[in-house]
């Protein structure tokens, strides 16, 4: 682009590989930061270097933690149920179902989902440590909480096999109409969901 | 948010500062650097020190330029018509005109669109040298490309009245209907404007 000097171009690729960021959201991106003081963009390159290297995967169920500790916070919390083990893709479900605050349990981060074709069977996930945690005993329900994609049924589906002989109880978060959602919106197959599991009243 | 590493929320933080990034695409984004390897976060804090310190305001036009050049790329470019100088409000906007390939003459950058609530006032743009640069004499036409917005239109009419005496052409970019726009999605003050504007076919 004419009159783009070089360092302003490199900014706008940089954001345009941040995933939902095109070329247009990647310039208004760029272009703000050159009107703000330097710390805006000061913090914000401290905090891109610090957290791949100031965070860890904790040992126990693999979600993010602060780098150095034994466990995560969840893990670390005694006033968590043992009982309840919540199995999620990755580090972002936790956060997204602690922020419902509707789950008092623990979690199970297996880092991705089978996927045969990218070539992603059950030994690139933390399949084997979940049955190993489960077999310690403490677990009495498995909530199965992959994706609602092909991917993450067929994920749900080998868990559960895995899972059958530890004589656990094994569910899965329901699926239906969304909330405040409205029938006519509603695409098909969540409309056979929904009538397929529906409920008395 | 229990369970959340301090560096992870740094950068989530970090990204909600910028425009247009709520919580969640905030959220979406941390966790994507966190997955991706140390490369990625790496050339985005690089890009983000060296904005800055890297570039600089061109005297002339006052757009965007690598540091240490004695004008912007567009200013020292000769084939750029010299006789038509269009203003914009800030270096984004020259950006936007450049892509479309429809503008091969030279740019004035404001910086900024009067606005007297926020204490902005003729004094704090770059309006003088915009009259010090039409009072050289080799501009003709003064095309003023503010935004169709009250602090623009104000901005457009402060500058006719400033550069009127110096007799040059003033024009201003055409209000009307969107191209590819549907006539029911219009907004009441783009049809109003439409219709006053109406030309002949």
């Amino acid at each position: 682009m004419a009159g783009l000097p070089a360092p302003l171009e490199a900014l706008i690729t940089a954001f345009e590989r941040l995933p939902g960021i095109g070329p247009k959201t990647a310039s208004r991106l760029a272009f703000f930061i050159l009107r703000q003081p330097d710390e805006v963009a000061q913090q914000l390159a401290e905090a891109l270097l610090a957290v791949k290297s100031q965070t860890a995967n904790c040992p126990v169920c693999f979600n993010i933690m602060l780098a150095g500790q034994e466990r995560c916070q969840i893990c670390a919390d005694p006033r968590r149920d043992e009982s309840q083990l919540c199995v999620v893709e990755d580090p972002l479900d936790v956060l997204v179902i602690e922020r419902t605050g509707g789950f008092l349990g623990r979690y199970h981060v297996l880092q991705g989902v089978l996927n045969p074709i990218e070539g992603i069977g059950p030994e690139q996930l933390r399949i084997r440590p979940l049955i190993e945690r489960v077999q310690e005993g403490r677990v009495r329900e498995v909530i199965i909480a992959t994706n609602p994609s092909m991917e993450g049924d067929a994920t749900a589906l080998y868990l559960r096999q895995q899972l059958a002989p530890l004589g656990v109880r094994i569910t899965r978060l329901a699926r239906g109409l969304p909330m405040g959602g409205d029938l006519e919106y509603a695409d098909q197959n969540t409309l056979l969901r929904a009538l397929a599991g529906r409920q008395e009243l």
